[in-house]
């Protein structure tokens, strides 16, 4: 029998909402003006909360880059994780991932034009442990997947690592040029290049 | 028959070299401590050039980015292109492609490292057009060597623009995890990328 009743944890939902306003407003300002032209004055007018206030919540405008690039690591893992079809072979299960990441992308866009810089713009020791962990977990996605399919024999053996270095780059090199609303969706694009690494340009 | 002696044209060498010591120093700064954080002075003081004489030679900060971007994307034209041998097929041309600019990439890395805001961070109107027109010179070469492989029946027909893309991704992320010297060069890399997008992941 239960004889305390159990404090509820986290923030309260007011605290947490203005939280996530400035952590989105600010994405959308470091996105367009960039992280160094931007001020936490700036970050204050757009958000319509006191520089006072402001600081209540981040120390540093370091801490709200970090903020948002950690959020946006432990959001993709979730959501790409869960896209991921577990009894899928692995062709499909690879399309999945790219789709699923091109998908958070489109939909996160200013988070992810944000954190741009990645690991390297991540300032505190402690903050990059936990970057670089978040990061290896997303990739660890993909690895699986891949070595799934070198398992199975549907993926030619060689080198997983470069394979999963060359999926990579096709993603993350996306929002140096995709722009949203174009004669493409993020997702076509993704399962077109999803296509490409799995098949290859060359005829049969 | 000849009367008069041609005037040599161009910059007299001393002035060239000293230029060029300026731009490679300025290149390695911003590829190290970040274009936004570099002043003048940093430049002046690494490059052993008093301000006066810096500022003889570039105007701003600015137009020291503009040159090591259009000089880059100029040296890339002259040293990709000639790598690609016109007489191969477009499978092999694309490795040499993918080789060469690998290896134009590690043998000058800061000055790729200093111009990864690419087109994006030129300033003016009219540099931004020369660097328009030079990108789009030098993405040239790879659509050409896709479109022959269409052609000759070697590649798939499909999207040659999103191969394209698909290839040019591969090449320009590396800059963000490729560090020289270490187990593979960069040489190597270019050289399985290439053949992974030319041939798939899938086993036959």
């Amino acid at each position: 029998m239960e004889l305390t009743r159990k404090r509820k944890v986290g923030r309260p939902p007011l605290v947490e909402n203005r939280r996530k306003m400035i952590l989105d407003t600010a994405a959308r300002l470091f996105g367009k003006v960039g992280y160094e032209k931007c001020s936490m004055q700036d970050i204050s007018n757009a958000t319509n909360v006191s520089k006072g206030t402001l600081y209540h919540y981040f120390k540093t405008k370091q801490e709200i880059y970090d903020a948002i690039f950690i959020n946006t690591l432990k959001n993709m893992i979730d959501f790409v994780g869960n896209a991921v079809d577990i009894s899928a072979d692995a062709r499909t299960q690879m399309i999945q991932y790219f789709r699923a990441h091109a998908n958070y992308f489109e939909t996160h866009y200013w988070d992810f034009n944000a954190t741009m810089l990645g690991v390297a713009g991540v300032s505190s020791t402690e903050m990059r442990a936990e970057a670089i962990e978040l990061r290896d977990r997303y990739e660890a996605i993909l690895r699986d997947i891949i070595n799934r399919g070198i398992e199975s024999g549907q993926f030619r053996s060689g080198e997983p690592g470069m394979t999963a270095r060359a999926a990579l780059s096709l993603l993350n090199w996306m929002p140096r040029w995709y722009r949203p609303n174009g004669s493409k969706s993020a997702d076509d694009v993704a399962a077109h290049f999803a296509e490409l690494l799995l098949d290859g340009v060359v005829a049969d």
